[in-house]
């Protein structure tokens, strides 16, 4: 199963010409899942080679508009584009983020006369009290949604800190365990982690084929786990007949902040073989970055090194530093250093650095292990 | 004064990487006033040459998502992008359109935490019962402002139609009138009209001079229009002495429509010297373009032609259309093809017929009559 990672948005607080407002895209087995949605997220989703009509899951990290503004859209032009005789009904968006999300799409949506060919759920994120300074928090009034849906609008979840874990759970199936977890910034933002499960390891079939048993139902419940009786009253064991397992890929995705709060996100990100942490401005501005809730390479360096991620990809730059492409000789602000700054502080630790840019592709390769 | 028109956006539905959602610039003495604010709006204005920061007037036609969506974003980058420092206070952004504006403003600013460094007021025109189809207006519930202001905004207006002349009066001042005007869509949907007012005719300075007259302040006085009593007892009329008044000119944006609405739009459009229409689809399509509530070639010209406009520019093509440069030859859908069915519309009546595309400025020049 290839499994992908695309920049669609990498600049900070708006889009721009050089650089899009903040959107990644994983894909896997053909869906497309979204992180955030500024403005103009779906026309570089037109200039990329993915499918808009492919989204099935959208997270979106905190209510800033430089990662929101794009969704009413994007949803709309999602719709418009869909057959409308399709035989098939529309499997429903579902939208993950802070509270207060779902009037913004609700108000949005209503006030444009807005219907829509797939039903849409907003699942929302309960922020604790910590997680920005007091003026950030919304209040009440502000993102109740008062409780009557849009017409395509499916009743969401409200979703709790689990406090034993430090991280919440958004969804879990048969390939992926998805988590956000909480950042500090200045308005509450979270933090995603997709989990892909191990799989079980192949099945060793020469051993099989030594021990009398022939492809068949047997192969499929040792795949499987399950312990099997040979007609000879012996017990195989799967653990015997099976190569190692192989570790599902993780991939994080990281809102704005100036931190992690608590242990959840360190935990969730464990290992990781991606983490794309953002680097508004370079270590030099490290205040200012820190007054505005956010980071600078080093920062981020040290989220990777924490949780030890296999590699560290930086986006979310502020507009002043111009892609690698157009960046003249001599001018400040040149986006490399950003990479130097990351690079020099995780050096030795085998953790690879890499700055995003818009239309960047990573690809996310299975592991065997040997 | 110059005046110039400048397109950012002239596809419909949605953006695309061809052309631009909703968004005209009319640009005068400094000042630009924005007709429209789709989704990527402030990337196309960052892209112009025109500057943000000069925006004072924005009018919204309709609510619909393509004329709409880039509006919070574009207050937001407005004002990251001013002096936090300056010392002038910051001039009011006055935004026009339908009710429902207001709270759509309002509720994407307050979630997502918007502070402004300038304030705004929305002015909202009450439709009639007779603007679209019923299930096109939006419920009290759905548009209700509920009185409490965003911390930078200023109470604005409630507009309601002038039932003698037929239109709204938005605003008039030393050097305009601006007007709305009905326009029947799948919405509520308005259109603009721009009226400069005229403006005296230069003195006859060869005549003054013989009639023993000196510059000073009677000049004035006379250009003002004053009647001026001579040393010799003999009273001057300005008409004497003044060459003809330069006509104000007038610039008109339609919303989109599948017809005006009433008389206003007619009178409010008279002799315009340039006429913004829509034309969604060819003539061809015209029953499909009626049904969605849109426009062909062939119905602005119509329109074009009973207002005695100099100048019809059609604008907001499906995105079928790919602007000139990137059609191929011997595909369907050839954008020209629109302007040749205007064109022919308008034989022998000497109404100019363009193709707005994105970044196209068009010059408004006074005319001086002989
Ligand atoms: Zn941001
Ligand atoms: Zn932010
Ligand atoms: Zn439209
Ligand atoms: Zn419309």
């Amino acid at each position: 199963m290839t499994m992908d990672l695309t920049f669609l948005g990498t600049g900070s607080a708006y889009p721009s010409p050089h650089r899009g407002a903040s959107a990644v895209v994983l894909r896997t087995e053909g869906e497309c899942w979204l992180f955030d949605c500024g403005e103009g997220t779906q026309t570089q989703l037109m200039k990329s080679q993915l499918r808009s009509s492919r989204i099935t899951n959208v997270f979106i990290s905190h209510l800033h508009g430089d990662h929101l503004f794009g969704l009413p859209g994007l949803l709309c032009t999602v719709s418009l584009n869909l057959n409308p005789s399709a035989v098939q009904p529309a499997t429903c968006v579902n939208i993950y983020g802070p509270q207060g999300l779902r009037r913004f799409l609700r108000v949005a949506l209503q006030l444009t006369s807005t219907q829509l060919l797939f039903p849409y759920a907003v699942h929302e994120l309960e922020p604790t009290a910590d997680q920005c300074p007091p003026e950030g928090f919304l209040s009440p009034e502000v993102t109740a949604d008062n409780g009557s849906l849009h017409p395509q609008e499916l009743p969401g979840r409200t979703i709790a800190l689990d406090v034993s874990s430090d991280c919440y759970v958004l969804m879990e199936d048969k390939r992926f365990v998805v988590k956000a977890f909480r950042l500090f910034h200045r308005v509450p933002s979270f933090g995603f982690s997709v989990q892909e499960h191990d799989r079980p390891g192949r099945l060793k079939t020469e051993l099989l084929k030594e021990l009398g048993l022939t492809p068949g139902p047997l192969y499929g419940r040792l795949k499987a786990g399950e312990s099997v009786t040979l007609e000879t009253g012996k017990v195989l064991n799967p653990v015997e007949v099976l190569e190692k397992a192989i570790p599902g890929r993780k991939v994080c995705v990281l809102g704005d902040c100036s931190s992690l709060l608590g242990e959840g996100g360190i935990r969730a990100c464990h290992r990781a073989n991606v983490l794309v942490h953002e680097a508004t401005l370079s270590d030099e501005h490290r205040e200012k970055a820190v007054d505005h809730g956010h980071s600078t390479p080093g920062m981020a360096a040290a989220v990777a090194l924490a949780c030890s991620a296999q590699r560290l990809v930086l986006y979310h730059f502020s507009q002043r530093y111009k892609p690698t492409g157009q960046h003249k000789e001599g001018e400040e602000d040149d986006v490399l250093e950003l990479r130097r700054q990351a690079e020099e502080a995780l050096q030795g630790t085998g953790i690879e650095v890499s700055l995003a840019e818009d239309f960047l592709t990573i690809p996310i390769a299975l592991v065997r292990p040997r």
